[in-house]
């Protein structure tokens, strides 16, 4: 198929990249300029304003955004609709809130032009070799669209969730559960690291990798970074989050739906962030005032 | 090798059957006459008692355990004990308490006999066809039993992980990072099942299988269960455990370990054995008496 990508970040590039090696025909456009004269080295097309990329494609149009979610991809989102006619579709392949993507839909409805939201997981070699694709929208219209995502995404990698926002909702969520997984995982490395014994945690990694229980491509990420680095002693523990965790809690609390984990999970984050905290220090003057217990004085 | 194997629970029997498969000569003893019977037709040897097993192996005797936490594996370790010489050696394959395994080293140590805990994870058929193995021990007399562990864990899947106790201790702490990695999974699907979406869950573990970040094993069983029943309708979600949870949080609160999400993923397992709860009661009744919130009376 044709299809026009809009954004040559890390995942948009590659992804560009992965539909090329399929044999769909790829005009792309981003405002780097390095990134477009490098693409156009690896046979895909480019144009130099959205206006162009859309002329250049046959109707009805394919266009693929994959750009951060925000501000920008808002912006990107009016400029393309601006320029496609009914039976267009858009495919808004980055992360958006699926609150914004019900409304992109409803807006694009208005001008006939089908919404897909797709929640992409499988990081940068996923989106080159075979990424996990989520997609929401018009059921009809998306068989017509399938071929893009059974060839860009692994076996079985791809599924079409039910209507618009439904595969951004998905995604979401995915990265919640990611959240609370990698807390569990950390947190029993932790617990390894203050025992009486001796563990090589790469070693570790790699036999709960092969045959256990709690066998995960996020462990094999674990193997991998105890492998460059055995006690991480390089890294500082601070995580950081880009937001889809925060979505995931805040969802849960608007659906009233417990999800502590998920939540602990995203506050351990946030407590990362500080070498100090307020909550410490109130604790610490508390037990004084009632217990005369000693407190640890700050430099300041 | 030759090895006496105690217990033909599901996970005996089946080691049993996956040593001899490696070419392991098993002489087996379990109280239950039936799995004897059973095992004797698999090329397997039986004995009538734990003293006639021990007089059948050739020395250094090589002894496997198989038999359930606590009091089982107490009384049979200290039998077997009893008749074993210096230089033999007892690997505890169960899920004990690493510090009854620190214990049980000492003892084994005072009669010059080698202990060896043994964590082992991957289910029945990890202990079947290859399993997953963890082993603390004294490292020289390790080497000679490595076949062992070699041939019936699968591939990269046994790792020899210090000291006794080590074993167990890191087995313990898997089992933990499962309880946080299980409830995780398991939220993003109670957030799935009150979304204003309509997944099928089989398929959501699925995709979520086939190139995204957070494919397991653990996600390979949901798919399982979605598959034979698409909202796990015949199954109440009562979340009960087995002890190497609890074990590992305590572990944790000994260490002064912070591992919120582990600790919390056992709370709501407790939780879920309530129907109704008294921290639910007080709260209710707390808002009535400050606010003149209404309560929902009880049926008593």
């Amino acid at each position: 198929m044709q299809i026009g990508m809009i954004g040559l970040g890390k995942m948009g590039y590659q992804l560009s990249l992965n539909l090329t090696d399929h044999k769909h025909n790829v005009v792309a456009f981003d405002l780097n300029e390095e990134a477009m004269k490098k693409i156009s080295t690896e046979g895909v097309q480019t144009a130099a304003t959205i206006e162009e990329l859309v002329s250049k494609l046959e109707k009805p149009r394919t266009i693929w955004m994959m750009v951060p979610a925000g501000d920008a991809t808002e912006s990107v989102f009016g400029q393309v609709l601006a320029h496609l006619e009914e039976g267009d579709r858009i495919i808004d392949g980055g992360n958006a809130h699926y609150k914004d993507s019900l409304r992109r839909d409803e807006q694009a409805a208005e001008k006939g032009v089908y919404f897909f939201d797709c929640g992409t997981s499988g990081g940068v070699d996923g989106a080159r070799y075979g990424a996990c694709t989520m997609v929401g929208g018009n059921a009809e219209v998306f068989k017509e669209i399938e071929p893009i995502f059974s060839d860009i995404s692994v076996e079985n990698g791809y599924l079409y969730t039910g209507k618009a926002g439904s595969g951004h909702f998905l995604k979401m969520v995915h990265n919640g559960v990611e959240y609370g997984m990698m807390q569990a995982i950390a947190e029993g490395f932790e617990i390894l690291e203050k025992s009486p014994f001796d563990f090589e945690y790469e070693k570790v990694a790699r036999v709960w990798n092969n045959g256990s229980v709690i066998r995960s491509w996020l462990m094999e990420l674990t193997e991998n970074a105890f492998s460059k680095d055995e006690k991480l002693d390089g890294i500082k523990g601070v995580m950081h989050s880009s937001g889809e965790g925060k979505w995931t809690v805040e969802t849960a609390l608007d659906l009233q739906t417990a999800a502590p984990v998920i939540a602990l999970s995203l506050m351990m984050r946030y407590r990362s962030l500080e070498d100090d905290t307020f909550t410490g220090k109130v604790v610490a003057a508390l037990r004084n005032e009632f217990g005369g217990h000693a407190v640890e004085k700050s430099d300041k």
